[in-house]
């Protein structure tokens, strides 16, 4: 039997794996694309500076965005925009949060488990927060990075408005300036109108 | 007079500079070097993840792990061994957090200011705890890594030790695992003894 902190370091030394999943966007100054462990860091570093409704738990914001993307490390990135992929992601992204959280110790695995099902399933402030947070970066990384994955995919203005409606519900203020980043990329090409 | 979104919004996209920043070690599974922001969201799931005494602030440990780094946009990472780069450290990396903590909006500012100086300070208890999850991360990764900072610099076990002593008084078990880890890296000829 594995003590408690075995466990811990082995999950620690399994989530490393994040730092070489490729997502989609660039980052804005290194140039190349972003991995999901940097990805996830930037969007902790959001949630952290922008203001959130007062009722909202910012701490669980935090752990949510911090562990959202580690189902990736066996399902991989699926890009925001592809509709195949979609189809089973939910599966087989919960296999993969199965195994990840299990090897920690049992309550905490489950625990952790749960922060991960909640952002998913999208019904708490909490949950639709981080999830408003992690559409609205790669928009704005897209709009000053040199290769902007809308333009290597040939996406359209309606398409990041239409999968990005949550914002609107969440922060007008961060949907008035997506509306805003969308119009620039337009005019400067990198968006299909 | 640019509005509060607006600052945040170019708080956030400087910070983007830290996945640029390069670390001496290496990470476990991607054959690269580790870079500061994905280094920093690891500390972070440390931080989650590991046994910590009851008295301290897990989030206020978390804050300051997200946020340690960033003044190596400005002043770069200052490797662990090197003796010379510790001298004016402190002063470039002083600077480096008032540029960018200034770009927020003021008291949003000087409050996450205050949290990094607490870092530095390391007279909290949430300050020791991230140090000590800062020391004890590189050594996990460089006793797993293809190719470990220690051996590309020479570095000795008793060099690890005298730096990583905080981690004996704040964390005993970690400590015993770092004892062993270091004596197996001895063994297998990537630490000098």
């Amino acid at each position: 039997m594995k003590s408690r902190l075995s466990q811990q370091l082995h999950f620690l030394l399994e989530v490393d794996r994040l730092k070489s999943v490729e997502r989609q966007n660039h980052c804005v100054h290194a140039k190349r694309r972003e991995n999901s462990a940097e990805h996830s860091w930037h969007l902790a570093l959001f949630a952290l500076v922008l203001d959130l409704p007062t009722s909202v738990d910012r701490y669980r914001v935090i752990q949510m965005l911090l562990l959202h993307d580690l189902v990736e490390i066996d399902a991989g990135d699926t890009f925001a925009y592809d509709e195949e992929g979609h189809g089973d992601k939910l599966a087989r992204e919960t296999a993969a949060a199965e195994r990840l959280f299990g090897l920690l110790p049992q309550a905490q695995g489950a625990s952790l488990l749960e922060i991960w099902k909640e952002f998913e399933a999208q019904d708490s402030p909490e949950a639709r927060a981080a999830a408003a947070i992690d559409r609205f970066q790669p928009i704005l990384l897209n709009r000053y990075s040199d290769d902007p994955s809308w333009a290597r995919h040939g996406i359209r203005r309606d398409q990041v408005l239409t999968r990005n409606g949550i914002i609107e519900h969440e922060f007008p203020e961060l949907w008035s300036r997506l509306l805003q980043l969308t119009e620039e990329a337009v005019a400067m090409g990198i968006l299909l109108p």
